[in-house]
């Protein structure tokens, strides 16, 4: 469709009419010039994942930070590719580049650890972090084959009609890689995770495994180890004693292992789907004040 | 014993053995007055908890402000008692008024709803915020009556000598005074909270509900109810399907019900004594970043 910029705004329903502003458009080829146009403070980046290569939404936040715009963005993509480049590019030009959206929702992890956990060193973590598969594994607990269960989450808006993004661990993984290259400050590419999906389970293990006093969950887990850091995605049975069990639907939990806080966990329970939007308006508060405070 | 200042700082050892810092010691008898000759930039405040009137924690924390010293503190009382004064006391002097060790050890709590949470309404919170109650609860639960686990929890340097602050709810009490205070904007004094100890409970009662199916925890609840937050501390029968009934020795929790997140949960599970130390250091670093930038 192309990009359509206005500096003075565009009024939605009278753009699509035809009106006034359409009239005063400026049609432009490609985000740099959009954004000169338009001379955006803030770019709001929210295109679909590439988990393979993060794009376009990484040349989006480049062109936004060249133009001296913030960069905010719910796309896990440039987080797991281009962590490094977007991160120095924004110190170089006084923006920020910043993502609470991309994992948990807007639950304040990457801003807890860079804002309120100073000298904390975190040397793991654990959690559930992709609801689609948490709502297909509920619904083969009580009952469902694997595909019924899919099924109903596709109904029910969960889970996408191409659902092997989750089902097969990428998007978990992707969550892992972007905490491990922030949060842990060592860069990990999605092919050093092991990675295994739910496909395999079929809903009598996982009705079993609930019968022996167990729940299946798809477990993201990272550990430091020297100098690296080891990190899987994969199904695991968790025993009813561990809190983690009784995660269910789209809620998620999330455990740190760190030196001062050996077991610091972060729930979230039956998120709506404003908590997303809300970490990027929790974003932009930040990014107005950085610009308010001259940092 | 009375107080020493000395603008350069003392070596305990040397001035212990009678050295040469104690010939350069200046001797004081009012917190201002130490203040001023010590030059303070900032006041660690960590006298004991005096949960009727918060003295002389107050005294303190406004001597420190009215001298230009930050105040940090991991005392309950001047929250509870003087929050409002101090805090803006301390806006009038361009200093802080920290105190993030006051509830679960030094977790972030007060600085995540300061720092990242721009906008949201804290509807109301529940949770495990006394580790006393909780370690002697568990005691009695695996076969101890209330003396017994009392003694136990003592000789595991849990306990107090004299417990009754902790085992009447009074701790508890204080915490939820804090959090209803700042983080609900509705001053509360402690009387208004509803405040049953576990004093009461025997083993039987104990071992019964966890027979049942349920264990019993000291449980906080606050909630908003109009212009006004009710709130209570009370032992509380916690089916095992809740969080909550898994939190167990030290460790705490609390879940937050907000306007764009209904359960956002914070855990802290086995934390050592450093985590308070930690909350008075990380209260330090953001106290240090306000004067560097001005703020």
């Amino acid at each position: 469709m192309g990009w359509v910029a206005d500096a003075g705004g565009l009024d939605v329903e009278e753009f699509v009419e035809g009106g006034e502003s359409q009239k005063r458009r400026t049609r432009v080829s490609a985000p740099d010039e959009w954004l000169r146009e338009a001379r955006a403070d803030v770019l709001f980046e929210a295109t679909s994942l590439s988990v393979a290569d993060g794009q376009p939404a990484i040349d989006h936040i480049r062109a936004a930070l060249e133009c001296g715009a913030h960069a905010i963005t719910a796309n896990k993509g440039p987080v797991v590719h281009a962590y490094r480049e977007l991160s120095q590019l924004a110190a170089a030009k006084g923006k920020k580049f910043l993502f609470e959206s991309t994992v948990m929702d807007g639950v304040p992890i990457f801003s807890l650890f860079r804002d309120n956990l100073p000298t904390v060193e975190l040397r793991g973590f654990r959690g559930i972090l992709n609801s689609t598969t948490n709502v297909i594994l509920g619904g083969m607990e009580v009952g469902l084959s694997f595909e019924e269960s899919l099924k109903k989450a596709q109904q029910m808006g969960v889970a996408e009609t191409d659902s092997s993004h989750d089902i097969d661990g990428w998007d978990a993984a992707a969550k892992v890689a972007a905490l491990v290259t922030v949060l842990m400050g060592v860069p990990v590419r999605l092919e050093e995770i092991e990675r295994e999906g739910i496909g395999r389970l079929t809903g009598e293990n996982v009705r079993a495994s609930r019968a022996a006093g167990q729940r299946y969950k798809l477990i993201c887990r990272a550990q430091r180890d020297g100098a690296r850091v080891r990190a899987s995605v994969r199904p695991e049975q968790v025993p009813l004693s561990d809190p983690m069990a009784w995660v269910e639907g789209t809620s998620s939990i999330i455990y740190f292992d760190t030196d001062v806080f050996p077991g610091l966990a972060i729930t979230e329970n039956n998120p709506g789907l404003e908590a997303t939007a809300y970490g990027m308006l929790a974003d932009f508060v930040k990014a107005v004040e950085s610009d308010v405070a001259g940092r």
